[in-house]
């Protein structure tokens, strides 16, 4: 149970004048009730007075009373033959559960363009028209707000259960980056090494500190070519083989249970060259840099600005084009707190973040550090800390 | 270059009177171009006359470059500290391409409300409001035509290229069953033997027949009240210990390119019971009868009723409590054709829809077998045959 999040969103709905918030985005569902759910069609009704209602598919009950909150469950058959039109069910429930109490303003998630995907991650249920057409026939189109930025604000700053569940998952993300060290050698492909790595995270994952579904996405570049266009942010791990002297990063997203981590690291395979082990160096130097900045109270741009700096004093300024870090854990990527040069947002105890410098060399290949961190008074925490070394 | 589903396409927008299409959705972009968006943020103009234009985040540029059939592509800075609002820039492109056309009917995917992931699985990017306002602002809203029941229409029929393409991505599915298979036996748990099954996936399809972005998502359950709950679309591979006799279910999707199979098969770890034996021959019997019936011109209705009736008389009419098939292809799910009980839908050559009757019964578990068919003139094929059998 999570009683500082739920007073934390009741205080900000009552000052935002919100009677209740609908949402059916599983990160949504899962931040505002504890269940993650599985196809993405279960919708959550948070009133800002009295419990939530989760209205969840018949498949998703066992999941869904072991994890709810507080909160009262109503299912509908779903997916069999005797089932009757989901959309029609969950109508018929909204208005059973809302009918009476005469809410004035009602929060819905009109504008979520990147999700994190349900556990079925091979088939996310989205809400398109159909949903916002339901919402509007239950609830009145005059009565939806859209609440999009209100909930990614809301999500920024982590209570203590959300910012334990975070280091968990970063906890196992470690164990697909040792997997990288251990594998990184002339011969390796990009292929090989994501499908490892994926694997050891599930398999090492399962069951660590109860985390029940858990699944990695990884993708390795290797070489100077591939890993230079390193500021691209989805990778594909390709066939090519690792060759003696080469770099490989990993970008690692994992999942346990509903929450996210993204990590990067890199290895040399065999020997790095002068030059990879110098630009290592600076990047390792910046990366610490930027994390002895942050602490509650400072201005995102600062932070940026003391990675920046040392990249730019280095000679580097253009080959670091990215931005130094950005929210995480509900999602692979979270918009608040964004650390990118100019920012004067105010950087808050509990918010989670990447931080995550990198210089990019079409002669040597591409290099970045990442760790997701946790903002507090005094500086912040690495969750799941692990080797930075990028040999030996 | 598939110029059977150019052809068509062309012809069908010509009698919805479509002056083009205009489509985000990774699915959606691979089905009229070709290309298999990395991130979901590739936008996809296709006209009635003259060449489609994709515009693409710059670092999807070189797989589209590499995919796109024949199409102009424009690129745009994307995630990187010099690029723009990647809406603005997107805008600004569509105003560019299609500002002077005078078009006056504007197909969009307004609908979809289950989504194939981009390649970035982690985290799909999709249209909501922010779209909806772009295209808006671009072509008014007059102009914009949702076409979501007519893209799913269209895409019902596969052409040879893309029969081929799911052939593929079928001949992969096996490598993961022959996994599963090997696998079962008493002492392994549900989620060692997906992670098993995934990882074989990615190790033998990556590079198999050209395949570049391959990727299994596995679920296993194990024992007779998890197999038992097998009309359940989505299951969670837990770490319960398979014990001798036990049953154990596959349902496994995987992706090739962006194409989509769907697969599941059962097995038993050690000797099954006369029970099992029984209700295993009687699902066979009914896969085989189902299959048989398949063939274009013949109603869905009546392929769901060659296999209802065995289990009906079998006795477990009760059992089978989900429909026999459905489409797929361009995702893990599609909704044409539905293979369902008093369906007078025709089939077609060219469709291609899943056979997986099953019982699931309290005392032995469940039992069910998948394949995915392309619907011929005289008969279907199996798409990537495999082994049926649940021991030995």
């Amino acid at each position: 149970m999570n009683t500082q999040r739920i007073q934390q969103v009741k205080s900000i709905m009552e000052k935002e004048n919100l009677d209740a918030i609908v949402c059916r985005l599983p990160e949504n569902v899962l931040f505002l009730s504890g269940h993650w759910p599985l196809l993405g069609w279960s919708f959550l009704v948070f009133p800002l007075e009295g419990l939530p209602v989760c209205i969840i598919p018949h498949c998703d009950e066992k999941e869904a009373l072991e994890e709810l909150w507080d909160a009262d469950c109503i299912s509908f058959l779903f997916a069999v033959l005797d089932a009757g039109n989901p959309y029609e069910e969950i109508a018929k429930h909204l208005k059973t559960v809302c009918g009476k109490k005469n809410w004035k303003h009602i929060g819905y998630e009109g504008n979520f363009e990147n999700i994190a995907p349900p556990w079925n991650t091979a088939e996310p249920a989205i809400p398109a028209d159909t949903t916002r057409s339901l919402l509007y026939e239950v609830f009145g189109e005059d009565t939806l707000i859209d609440v999009t930025s209100v909930l990614n604000s809301m999500r920024a700053c982590k209570t203590l259960y959300e910012i334990e569940k975070i280091r968990t998952v970063n906890e196992i993300a470690t164990f697909g980056l040792k997997t990288f060290f251990e594998n990184v050698e002339p011969g390796v492909s990009g292929y090989e090494l994501a499908a490892e790595i994926e694997y050891s995270v599930v398999i090492q994952g399962t069951g660590y500190k109860g985390s029940k579904r858990v699944r990695g996405f990884a993708q390795v570049s290797t070489g100077a070519e591939e890993t230079a266009v390193g500021y691209r942010p989805m990778l594909i791990s390709t066939s090519r083989k690792l060759e003696s002297g080469d770099l490989a990063i990993v970008e690692l997203a994992v999942v346990a249970d509903g929450f996210w981590s993204d990590r990067t690291r890199v290895r040399v395979a065999g020997k790095p060259s002068e030059k990879q082990s110098a630009v290592f160096e600076t990047v390792k130097s910046t990366h610490q840099a930027a994390l002895e900045k942050v602490k509650a109270g400072i201005a995102a741009g600062e932070v940026d600005e003391a990675a920046r700096a040392i990249i730019r004093d280095a000679g580097y300024e253009e080959e670091f084009l990215h931005v130094t870090g950005h929210g995480l854990g509900f999602r692979y990527h979270e918009p608040v707190p964004l650390i990118c040069p100019g920012s004067d947002f105010v950087l808050e105890a509990g918010m989670i973040h990447s931080v995550e410098p990198g210089i990019y060399l079409p002669e040597i290949g591409g290099i970045r550090l990442e760790e997701n961190v946790v903002v507090t008074e005094d500086g912040c925490e690495v969750l799941g800390p692990f080797n930075k070394e990028f040999h030996g």
